[in-house]
């Protein structure tokens, strides 16, 4: 009854276009565990796709999870940029599991239709003020674990999208203020039952958004000064290999430091809070005919 | 701009009809603080509007949040067991400030619709499935904290519930086995601002539901084992001083075991999830006219 089938089923990828990142020079922020280690660690990726750095064993002071990471700012930061600059062993990528950069949050803040080419793709008019839903963080899994596809449900669907990780504590924070309180981005995906989000629990999406493993996320946080435009990124996502959704966070409707002073007018986000902000067009369902994920 | 104002407004109440409560017998789990003890502990109310018992100084070796104490399971409970049969010294309750008897959870679950008296108020079929949506952790706060009237909203409206609080982790979780993953039980307001709820946001609840204060929980977590029938308990919330909302959890459509058997569907429970199972009628938007909170 647990289980119908599994799929690992997803390639999401975000890429400057403009400015090609120097990978040695990135921050990219992950957790990972690896077999000669005792639980989830911090490490720094050495550039997309390549091996890890053990933050807590270049300092053992240093937290172990992201969150109390972010929480502690600057301190912790300035810990992690000494690690980039020196010289230190790199684990293989093929010896560690990369968790979600970010576990159990306060909050994953969800925004429907915030691209400009999604809402053509529905016929929609595009939105006057951001749509906002959330998922639990229950749903959060690492970037590489298998999305589980639920009995409850005929028509899973890929979502990939930018995230935003909150670094600052805040509330009423203006438009202007907001990159104050980013951390740094990462790639999410917001898989999602169809049949549940548009049919069912009274119209509320929550359901469908929020079964157990349908927010992957990561592998790396990457710092905000990693990132020179995080509005001008490619955004692709592959089924089986095969390109579905592609296009370049530029459609984004309302940018990140829209959706931050939005949100905290209603919420204070905490240090680790997750705003998934948006997919482009290419999502299963406004196929003809529709197309699902499915097992295997 | 951060706060038009405030207002203590709302009194909740939840009574056991049939079998009166002995004070000194019921397990009222607390957080709470004092001027002599650094942060928040965890206490024993020594019953309804009784003073506090600091289990912490009992047992230092006690978790000081109740999260953490609800993961250890029966290991925490026997000692709270302990503590509730020795002839302890009590704070007066004007010595301590009561917190949320939950914070930071991984999820506020929230039930629509679910009293058979509140859906002829809104002269609406009795739903055929539960309806849920949610509330972000960040708008618990504690039983007589202030509830902020966010300058955002003008509809802010009241709905007493009762509030289960997990125990133990499940995923698809039989009806049949759901008490077995229940804590106990404990009073919340689902604060609503119906103008976001209804017509803002694309229809979806979220917002309107979740503005910081709007999810006063407490004081007690009372353990289950000290209530004798959950789905027979008078609920009562006041404004002012005058009851609103009268009912009896009996006229809940899904009951608890019901509740946790439909969302474990979707969801891993954790301990520490709070399920808000419903508001019975009175609330302020369904009346004519319709009344609601001001500040003062």
């Amino acid at each position: 009854m647990l289980v119908s089938g599994r799929r690992r089923l997803l390639t999401a990828l975000l890429q400057a276009q403009k400015w090609p990142i120097q990978p040695s020079r990135d921050m990219r922020l992950v957790q990972f565990q690896a077999p000669h280690l005792v639980g989830p660690h911090l490490g720094l990726e050495t550039g997309n796709g390549g091996g890890v750095i053990n933050l807590n064993a270049f300092d053992p002071t240093l937290p172990k999870t992201m969150i109390q990471f972010l929480e502690q700012g600057e301190v912790t930061l300035s810990v992690a940029r000494r690690a980039l600059a020196a010289q230190l062993p790199v684990l293989p990528r093929s010896e560690v599991t990369f968790l979600a950069p970010v576990t159990r949050p306060d909050k994953v803040v969800c925004v429907g239709m915030n691209y400009v080419d999604h809402c053509k793709e529905q016929n929609v008019p595009v939105p006057k003020e951001p749509i906002i839903f959330s998922k639990f963080a229950s749903s959060i899994v690492g970037p590489y674990d298998e999305v589980v596809l639920p009995p409850e449900s005929q028509e899973v669907d890929w979502e990939v999208e930018l995230a935003v990780v909150i670094g600052k504590k805040g509330k009423h924070i203006k438009a202007t203020d907001a990159m104050a309180h980013v951390a740094g981005f990462t790639v999410a995906h917001d898989v999602s039952a169809r049949d549940w989000q548009m049919r069912r629990n009274g119209k509320q999406w929550l359901l469908g958004k929020t079964f157990d493993t349908f927010c992957p996320l990561g592998p790396a946080l990457v710092t905000k000064d990693s990132v020179a435009d995080p509005h001008n990124l490619k955004i692709c996502c592959r089924v089986n290999g095969e390109v579905v959704q592609s296009s370049n966070t530029k459609q984004m409707v309302f940018k990140t430091e829209e959706l931050i002073a939005w949100v905290s007018q209603f919420v204070t986000f905490y240090p680790g809070d997750v705003i998934l902000t948006g997919t482009p067009p290419g999502v299963g369902v406004f196929r003809k005919p529709p197309v699902f994920l499915k097992v295997g």
